[in-house]
């Protein structure tokens, strides 16, 4: 279904632009997908689209003519002009297509049932980019899902969504999750709990048994883990040999998940 | 040395600004590194200092105050407004002192002498914070040199230089090396060459042999490794298991650093 908007004052344009905020998007449950390929992406999945916005140059493409033949069987497609989408868009230079999505809500109870589950736990993570890059990676590194714990950037940003390049539509996710809950479910799973730091009893991760059910938990850029989750977890770290004081957390996550991939599979 | 800059017109001011573009940088053999953490690291440095802007805030804090006592034994020290410091910062929040710095331009012969090394090869990355994080990854794990193949993004670029974490003042880095050099040099140094790439050939890095002399390439993001660096490498890869169809290159990078590490010293 094809429709065509010209007033900036139109609802759907009004509530796109909306979302680049957290408060509107927890108030409806709704957030932004922009660029073809990432469109692409939650087209193929099964999150539920509310509308898309395109502008006209998008059908000149091959590829953008069939992501809106496809999108035109999901949900509304709506033409707008080129300043028009500028407008509803959070990006600095569009590529003339995005789609309201509507969030959704993982569970930890709701977790798919696995003999050997791999999560990655991410407790104050605050940039987007890092989150979204981290999800990516999980991903890739087959991990059972990830938990970001409350006080995390929020992981419906558009930067968030950018970076994780639609893996946030193939990995459950469950957000907002505190610290009690999140332990009762290791303990009731009964899963090894590390944390990334740097403390006296502290092991490297190349002499950590990272197969079995596990749980990793990566800490904010600056101040690392919660003390609360310290507590309750054995302390795991990457070895440094050069003058750098410290990974970036994409990168230490990347380095466990796949020391655990070759644990697990090699 | 200190002095006050009160003019907008001021040379200083016109040239730190100026080295935000590329162009600016390679005339003038010049580069800014911004912020109170990564002055601390190039001031702890063998790098020369040209001079240093600071808005008269800085000194009010213990650390900002030490930080210009020690950057007045080996530079100009400029006090300016905050408004006119933003004229030169190429930051939307900056943390009141910069530095300009001149460049060392490392040569691949003057990489040191090592039995194993390790060298770390960007053929075509073009994001400023991947290239950064790829370079504080590499001094992390203890690498020997990066090298960035001509067509890569500029490594002094403020992103790059920020992303780095003062790794960059740490570890070698050779820039601008084409191909058929590169090539010369890793037949002289007698290197295994690796290329990230999935080919009919390639092995997964956890089945290749990452100890002795080696050079890894990592490609562009979009369009991976060179054909020219292809023919003439090992191809590895990172093995997939979950929906993403690609890793992020500095993810790939600290995969690949990490598993080295891990050969070598575990």
């Amino acid at each position: 279904m094809r429709e065509q908007i010209e007033s900036a004052a139109n609802k759907k344009i009004k509530l796109a632009a909306s979302l680049a905020q957290r408060k509107h998007r927890q108030k409806e449950g709704r957030f932004v997908a922009e660029g073809v390929r990432l469109v692409e992406m939650v087209a193929a999945s099964d999150w539920t689209i509310d509308f898309a916005l395109f502008t006209p140059e998008l059908e000149q493409d091959e590829r953008g003519a069939k992501l809106l033949t496809s999108l035109e069987t999901k949900c509304p497609v709506c033409e707008v002009s080129a300043p028009l989408f500028k407008k509803a868009s959070g990006t600095e230079t569009p590529q003339g297509i995005l789609a309201v999505v509507r969030m959704n809500h993982a569970e930890l109870d709701a977790f798919a049932e696995s003999d050997n589950p791999f999560y990655v736990v991410l407790d104050g993570v605050q940039d987007p980019g890092n989150a979204g890059t981290i999800i990516r990676t999980a991903d890739a590194a087959g991990a059972d899902g990830i938990i970001f714990l409350t006080g995390c950037v929020d992981v419906f940003d558009a930067k968030t969504v950018r970076a994780a390049m639609g893996s946030l539509f193939h990995i459950p996710v469950v957000t907002n999750v505190n610290r009690a809950e999140f332990l009762d479910f290791t303990t009731k799973k009964g899963l090894k709990l590390y944390a990334t730091a740097l403390d006296d009893t502290a092991k490297t991760i190349y002499e950590t048994d990272l197969t079995g059910g596990t749980a990793v938990v990566f800490g904010n850029e600056g101040n690392g883990v919660s003390e609360e989750l310290l507590h309750a977890s054995q302390s795991v770290y990457i070895p440094m040999y050069g003058g750098a004081e410290s990974l970036n957390v994409n990168a230490s996550a990347a380095i466990v998940l796949y020391e655990a991939v070759r644990q697990r599979h090699f």
